[in-house]
């Protein structure tokens, strides 16, 4: 098929190509998420619910704290169409799963960045999380929407927008999350879970993490160091890494928020987190690197006091021309 | 009028009473909440809006987190109807509105131990928040919900819900969240301030009572102490000491969390939170306290090795009568 051709589809569509098929393999993203799992899971159990075959694939194992959706075991049968959903890129399928990158007959996702690897891409970039889109093409299925669905909607739902906190929550999302509930979803014990929950590892190398936190630039730039040796000493497996880069930023008064992760010799990977208007692409964009307005990351090599020195320059740059007004909107 | 009568009174009634008043003087409770100030403000601009005059009092200053709810100022009046919003007790008006304590018309609120101080009470012991209830009270009453409306009221519902997360966020508090959003409320900026902002001083009182976590009988019972000497050195306000009751029960693993708070000499009060089910109250029961089944409450005098011992000795009692499943849910 010409790469050029317009392949998406609409909800009906997707629906019609679902219900004529069968014998399906739902790939999830490496690394996954719970909008990845959630979904999956979700298209999984209302496909089987149709009189279906289906089954879900990660490259990854699925981490314990997505260990509430269930999804019961099948036979082993020889998938015969291949859907993905949640990635955005073929290169997000991970090792074991790269054999299909060019064998995807649908993709259901909701990244902006999606590179239209499949025959058929329902894609709806305005959506909070790729399950808010499930939920739609279930619905258009027909399908009944059971507790264990509504568990794994919600379960996506909340992961992306960080528990409806996030600026992509919509009025859409909320009131989907309002229907999971009475389906009989577990929201505050899933919330629990993804939110409340933190391993031992996570809380030492926050620690260690937060007595490196310095303040520069009368309070409007904050850093903090995250080193090997930290991950060492504290056994932090890589589930527990997220989130560090929200940390410096979280500080009242800060502007500009830094991480900085140490990756080898003299080689540290940064994250920069802005508020109130500071582009934090730019920053970035000075040592190479790229991202959104209000996060971006970039790689400088050298001593840590070198790489302190060179992003606090440009950042100093950055707040004097951003000037000294707050606007907290 | 009698403490035994039925003072509660429908939305109707109670739209019916403010249509007919004027001059209203609406009391949040001491040391506010974004509940209490959210509803008192959402009134107070409804009022206004249907031409009466209507302020605001709290004995005690509106924090500065809450600094995005706008009320504009009018020329000094005398009240003639008091009304409070979000006030379970006369205990908590706080000095300066103490002598309203026997003068209230009208009392709206969603605590389940109101005690009924008001001439007429709105009580909704289901509602996740008074602003749910305010919510309705303003429809009934035809007033359009403007921009400031909305952020009052999405403040309110986030604050008591902890950003939907709590198992008090029923469909109802998420649908009106997705109203208010369509009205205009500034959630993503709201939920930052609210959820997303620490003070240094927060920062740093954090990370010293996180180096005292100590986990105990075999990592199901975790607790943490915070001194008076780590309020002194890191300059902590009262509003930077919230939540820390709720770190060491997050913890992977974790049953029963203890906060312990010196007070003074050879004096603790303690804050017991639970998972999966283990008795917070019957715990601190033992010590003369209480509270609910998840969180709970105690003061213990002795030296702080005399309180851990003897709190920890209840704990593992209640946790072996619990027995040793865990059970999610
Ligand atoms: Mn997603
Ligand atoms: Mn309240």
């Amino acid at each position: 098929m010409d790469r050029s051709e317009n392949r998406n589809v609409t909800y009906a569509e997707a629906a019609a190509f679902l219900r004529k098929e069968d014998d399906f393999l739902i790939l999830a993203h490496a690394s996954p998420d719970g909008d990845t799992i959630g979904s999956s899971y979700a298209l999984c159990l209302g496909l089987r619910a149709l009189g279906k075959r289906a089954r879900v694939s990660c490259s990854d194992p699925i981490p314990p704290r997505y260990g509430h959706l269930a999804l019961p075991d099948v036979p082993v049968f020889e998938p015969r169409v291949i859907v993905t959903s949640d990635i955005a890129d073929t290169q997000l399928f991970g090792k074991a799963n790269a054999i299909y990158a060019d064998k995807v007959a649908l993709c259901i996702d909701h990244h902006p960045s999606n590179t239209q690897y499949a025959e058929r891409v329902l894609l709806l970039p305005t959506a909070s999380s790729t399950c808010e889109i499930m939920a739609d093409l279930l619905k258009k299925l027909e399908v009944k929407i059971t507790k264990n669905i509504a568990d794994c909607i919600y379960t996506g739902l909340s992961t992306d927008t960080g528990c409806f906190r996030y600026s992509n929550t919509g009025a859409k999302a909320l009131r989907l999350a309002a229907e999971m509930l009475e389906c009989g979803a577990h929201t505050a014990a899933i919330n629990k879970r993804l939110f409340e929950t933190v391993s031992r590892q996570r809380l030492a190398v926050e620690q260690m993490a937060l007595q490196t936190m310095e303040f520069h630039l009368d309070g409007r730039a904050a850093l903090i160091v995250i080193s090997l040796d930290m991950r060492e000493k504290t056994g932090a497996a890589e589930s527990d890494m997220e989130g560090f880069a929200s940390l410096p930023v979280q500080v009242e008064g800060v502007q500009v928020g830094i991480t900085i992760h140490e990756k080898g010799d003299r080689l540290y990977k940064l994250s920069v987190r802005t508020n109130e208007g500071v582009d934090a692409s730019a920053i970035c964009a000075h040592f190479g690197g790229g991202g959104h307005k209000a996060a971006a990351g970039c790689k400088i090599e050298g001593t840590l006091a070198d790489v302190k020195t060179a992003i606090l320059n440009v950042v100093e740059k950055a707040l004097d021309q951003h000037g000294w007004h707050s606007d907290t909107e």
